[in-house]
Parts: C-alpha cells; structure tokens; sequence
C-alpha cells in the first residue's frame, strides 16, 4: 500500500454494526414507531439508561460464558471494570432495586436499549442491535403473564403479522425443574447441559437427538423422551401423571392458555421443550415461533422471573418480561412484505430561479414551518427542471417555484408532483392547503 | 465489610452516566420531541450510527489531547482499537464520504446520537450525554449558514425561550485565521494557545487576560488587545480596516446578520472573540448564549467545516452544522421554568373488584387499546378505594370500576377523576368518549 493510501481514513463502519442512514432510519423509526404505539397503549412506561455498566452486574445470575466471552468488557482508567450492556433486564432490575421503596408497584416499563455482544457477526446476529423490552414487576397472578403475551401478539398484529403465520409457544420452569429434579434428581450439570440440548431438538434428527440425549441421560433417556415427544398437552399430562403435574403447576399452563383464548388469542400450543438461554426465569416461559415454512425459528420470548432482585440485597419482586430485537422483526416484515414503502417526511421543495427568490422563498419558508409544514428551499443556481427532478427524487410531493412574478404579486403556484395539479395561492393559505389534501 | 454485605451488588449506575426513570424519561422524550419536530420542519432526515467506531477517525483532525485522555478507547480482541464516539461530526463525515457518490446533495441531516467522554463528572458535564446533531451537507453558499442559525433560533424558540433570553453570536474562521496568520503572523503553537485564552477573556479579570496575552503575543499584544475589545462590527471593521475586512471575509458577517434579520431573527452579535474548540471550522461559526444574568454562558454552537471529508481522501463537501446537548437545554428550560408539567399516558385504569371482574376487565382493556386508548387493569385483590389511590398517584384521568353489576349490564361508569364527573356507557363508547374529552 502506497503511503498515500494508508493515510486516507476508512469510511466503513466498525464490524459488526450498522450505519443508519436515513432509508434505513426510517425504516427503524416506523418499526419502533409501531412497538411504541401499542406497548404504551398497554399503559407501559418508558425508561432507559446508559449503556455502560459495571461488570459486576453480568457475573451475579448470567452464565460465566457470556460474561467472559461474549460481552465488551475494558477496565477504565479508575480500575473499573465496565461493560457495555449485553441485555437490559440486570440494568432493570438494578433500577427498579435502587428505587423498590419509593416505586408504586405493579411497574408495566418498557424501554428500546441497544445491546451488545462480542461474537463473529452473521446474519441475524450483529455486533450491536435493538431490542424492545417489556416487563411488568410486583404481579405475582397469572394475569401478568397473560397481558405479556398479550402485548407480544399485539405487536405481531400491529404490524400485519397473521394469526397463522406466528406461534406462541409456551412452557414453564416449573415443569422443567420438576423433570430434571424431582423425577429423575440429574445433578446440576446435566440439567444445563440436558437444556442446552432440548433447545435444539428440533433442528436436529431425531437419531441424532436420541443419541446425544442418551449420552447425557443414560438409562433415564426412554421415560424423558417420551415426555419429550409428547404430541399436546393432555398427552403430556397423563405422560406425568395428575400429582406429577400439580407438583409441576401445569394448571398454570392451562389457564394461561384459556384466558389468552378468552381474548381472541388462540395461536397458543403448550412446548414442553421449550427452555429459554438464560437461568433466571422461574416460572411460565414463552416465545413467538415463526411459522413461515421456509424458515421457521423462534422470533423472541419472555417469561416470568421472580427472584432477580435478590441479586441486589432486596425484598423479592416478582417480574415477567420479554425482549425482541430489531434485526429479527425487521426480517419477519420483509419476508412477509410488511414494510410500507417509503414516503417522504418533506412535504414542500421551494424551487428559487434567483438570489431575490431565494430572499423571498426563504421568507415564505419560514412561514410555514411555523405552521407545521416540512419546507426545504433550493438555493442553487440549476436550472428549475433539473430543481424539479431533484425534489421528485426524494419523493418530495409539492413544488412551488419562486421567481420576480411571485415576489411581485405574492400568489404561489402550489404543484402537487403526482397529479401535476397546480393551484395559485396566498402564501398564507399554502399550510391549510396542503394539510386539507392529506 | 462483611462478606454477606461484599455479595450485593451494588445498584447505583456506572459513575457519571445517568438512569432515566419513567419521569425522567418523559422529560427527555419532550425535549427531543420538541427538537425533531422542529428540525423535520426544516426538511432534515433522520439518520443514525453505532457508539463504536475505529478509534483512528478521531485521530486525524481532532486535537490529540481528546483522542488519548478524554475518551473510552479500548482494543478489541481483533486487535482493533475501538472508541465510544466523543461526538458525532466525524462520524456522519464518515457516512456521508462513504456514499459520496450515491447521495443526492444538498443533504439534510440530523440525529440525536449519545456521546461519551472521560473526565470527572461535575455540573452539565457528564460521561455520557445526549446532543443533537444538525448539519447541511453541500452547500456552499452563505444561505447555508442562515438556515442552520435561523434552525438552532427556532428550536430556541419551540422551547419558549424568549429572544432576549438567549444571544446569537457569530464570528468567521476566516477573521481569527486573517488575524493570526496574515496580520500577526503567530507560530502555530502560539495560535492555539491564544485561541484557547481569547475563548476564556469573558471570565477573566481584565487585567489577568492581559498578562496572559502578552505572555503569549508578546509586542503584539496591544494591537490584539484592540481588536478583541471592539465593541461591535462596526469599530472592529474599522481597527481591521477596508482591505483587510475583505480578506478576512468581514462581508460575509454582515450579509448572515442581515439575512437573518430579514427573518425576524435579530438578537444576533458579531462576537470577534467567539472561537469554538475544534479545529475544523473554516468558516463562519457561532454560538447560543444565555443571557440570564445569573449564569451568563455559551450554551451550544456550530459553525461551517467544509475540508472535514478530506480525512477520508473524498472530494470536499461543504459543511455547516451545529451540536445541542441534552443537559444543557434541560438545564436551561428548568432555569426559565419552560418544562410542562408532568402528564400522564395512560387514559384509563380498570379497578376490579373480584375474579370474575379482572376477566371482563381484560376483554374491554383489549377492546380500547385496538382503539389507541391507553389501559391498565388491576389484578391485585386490593379494596377499590385503594386502587383508586394508586390511580391518582399515577395521575391517570380516567377510571372504570368493574364488579357483576357492570358484567351483567354491559354499562360502564367512566369516572373522570378530576371533575368527580361519571357516565354510564356502553363500553363500546368508552374510547369515543374519552377521545372527544380532550
């Protein structure tokens, strides 16, 4: 490389994260645009926070892998250990502990971090990304979980996303724990390791699974994979037996499913190997499942995690939640040509023939900013049809070209680009014009 | 320390970066509310990057004292050194450099990007803040410089700060550049050091910055110390003299003043001793001043920079831009009592009486929330008049309580808890209703 070359600066972005530039914002935008409509329409307040925290905050309830491995970890110059955020619940939860007396519980917050991880970036799974996350703290009944899953759905049909083309899944904890503990006492390890592995059942064939599942497993592999391969609920049921599954609590379970029915939301089935990455839920779990058969997969989920704020000294709160990235919903949309096309935010171009029309146009400009009206004003010297072409590139609706006649007589001639309408007016009557075309 | 009290964590945040709580929140959401609806009506778009860049997009124009001490620079485990971006100029040069060839200019652009610094927190000055970030992108003309002043006076404005409140101040690169080069011919090193006292004269004694100048002018100092004491345009034009003005591109000064005072923007001062701190302005720059009596200080500023994408061996793009901080103006607008009083979002909160009424209260939340009404219901087992305590405390407008009465009838007694007012209403009305209240 010739010294020349290597002074020149790079112009690309660090790896692994997004540049936005406006396309691309106003796609993010009307995404999160959509989230926030209807999240707050659940009476979700919004909060937020850096993303700098200390490190200590990941290594108290989060695997030692993420936590090592996985995140942006640096020691500043006062011999801290930061981290940038990987997940927004341990900063939550810091802050709903800080405040715990003073908070009216039940909480419903929501907040749209970006989070970051250390990892090769692939598709779906970048360096820094977006994610909505919507918990409510201080419910302990079941309704909590029922208005979480709600919200999800909610969104998913917000943005035109059909009943049958996603699957809420749903599982607990509690069913998980009484497997793995009380039915067949596996020593810790094996249960993370057993989790890990249900996790993929489905991506694996079903001999392959059998025999990974044997290694763990040993002689216990048989009665697991039958309730593993339980078809629904009630088979799933009877696999454990009536007193197994009071133990379990797969009443909860069912009135979860019932109730969400009640509310018009029945894409719901009951996964039993439904296990969720990390190990602070402890009750009712639940992802949004893509039912797209080119590519079906896990969107995002949530679920209930009662014992989080002990990690700060506190009184326990009970909490559900979910989270759901902005890469993944914006895949969904685009498969499934949900985006809307894109328009533009300006509503005017004043095109100028010269320095007094620009003087004037300038003027007129300000005008009807103050009147709410996206105005943006040519103060080059190309010729108007080169003007023009320009504003119909950004998909600018209406035109008013300003010369010496408009300047003497103070009528505009508003052009709305698409009918190639042109109608003269005051310019104190342009604002209440366009506002009425709308 | 006992080493049940060591296993807490701690919930405070990370030294000097803040947690916005709901209330805190809703305050941030207004002031940049206020700002991008605002800046949209200048026609600016909406665009967005990463907190991480390569940490040599900062070494190349920016002093060398900010890269190494005053940011959180880190390397990777690739090797890469990796900045939180300081400020956000370098990093939209960057973008726009990248896709030079593709955008359509002039470009309009802003964002509300967080900064990172590394100092010790104190005042209005914190490690991580909010700022927004305006710029015009290809055009060369002073109309360029008008419309971002004419911008940064109207967010001003929006606010509610009152045009004697706050001071425009403008000066040109051109004029400190003529001055120090061509008129005094300074060594470089001694044209930062002044550049950085000239920018503290105002809270200096006069005596003390005399000292200090001839320290560092020298014989010269005299002369300077006229310069920087003219008390407006014209006596500075006339110390300057005819010639040199025209050099120092004094016109320039005098056609922004009159543009914007064509706008009914007039508190607008010519300030010779006004500098900015980095150094990539080349032309006109300016800055908002407070004028309140009891804190007397610069507010924010920007100014043109049209070499800034050479860094990147581009073609030049002409600049002209301008940063606003979030602590600043939040600042400001509490010191002018100027911030709304706190509303609720939520509409409507359901209080229950039994199981059955939580039931029936779901389905009419779900019902309003598809018609844009903000609900909560309450699922505690709490005396109603307790939960219309909390309703009040939350400041929420409206409530329904539901019992086997309203389940039976299919009525419902919106209470506006302001008034003391009820109506029986079908539920289907409620969001009507409510709608037609504001």
């Amino acid at each position: 490389m010739s010294e020349e070359k290597k002074q020149k600066l790079s112009t690309d972005s660090y790896k692994g994260v997004r540049d936005f530039y406006p396309a691309d914002m106003a796609i993010q935008n009307y995404i999160f645009g959509v989230i926030k409509k209807v999240v707050e329409s659940y009476g979700y307040l919004e909060y937020s926070a850096s993303i700098l925290e200390s490190a200590d905050l990941y290594k108290a309830k989060t695997g030692e892998e993420i936590v090592n491995e996985q995140t942006y970890t640096f020691t500043d110059r006062g011999g801290r250990e930061v981290t940038l955020r990987p997940e927004m619940t341990p900063t939550v939860a810091r802050m709903v502990a800080k405040n715990q007396k003073a908070l009216l519980f039940p909480l419903r917050w929501y907040s749209i971090p970006n989070l970051f991880r250390y990892e090769q970036p692939q598709r779906g799974r970048l360096r820094e990304h977006w994610q909505l996350n919507a918990d409510i703290f201080g419910e302990k009944s079941l309704h909590a979980e029922v208005e979480i899953i709600s919200l999800a759905s909610s969104i998913m049909r917000a943005f035109g996303v059909k009943d049958n083309q996603f699957e809420i899944r749903i599982n607990s904890r509690k069913i998980i724990n009484y497997i793995f503990g009380e039915l067949f006492a596996f020593p810790e390890e094996t249960r993370s390791e057993l989790a890990k592995l249900i996790d993929k059942k489905e991506k694996m064939g079903a001999a392959v699974f059998k025999a990974a599942l044997k290694t763990a497993a040993g002689e216990k592999t048989d009665k697991l994979l039958t309730l593993l391969n339980s078809k629904n609920f009630e088979e799933f049921a009877k696999s454990l037996g009536e007193t197994a599954g009071e133990k379990a609590g797969m009443d909860e379970i069912k009135t979860v499913i019932a109730s969400l029915e009640k509310l018009g939301i029945t894409n719901v089935v009951f996964d039993q190997t439904l296990m969720r990455g990390f190990d602070y839920y402890t009750g009712v779990v639940f992802e949004i499942f893509d039912q797209n058969p080119d590519n079906r997969r896990s969107l995002f989920g949530g679920g209930r995690y009662d014992d989080l704020l002990e990690i700060f000294g506190k009184e326990k709160v009970p909490a559900v939640g979910f989270g759901m990235g902005d890469v993944t919903i914006r895949d969904v949309l685009e498969t499934y040509s949900l985006l809307p096309s894109p328009t533009s935010k300006i509503k005017l171009a004043l095109c100028t023939i010269d320095e007094n029309g620009i003087g004037y146009a300038e003027e007129v400009a300000q005008e009807l900013r103050a009147q709410d009206i996206s105005v943006i004003v040519n103060y080059s010297d190309k010729k108007v049809g080169d003007q023009i072409k320009s504003v119909v590139r950004q998909s600018i609706p209406y035109v008013i070209c300003i010369g010496s006649d408009e300047i003497k007589s103070g009528k505009l001639k508003l052009k709305e680009l698409a009918s190639g309408k042109e109608t003269e007016l005051e310019s104190s009557n342009v604002a209440m014009h366009i506002k009425n075309q709308k």
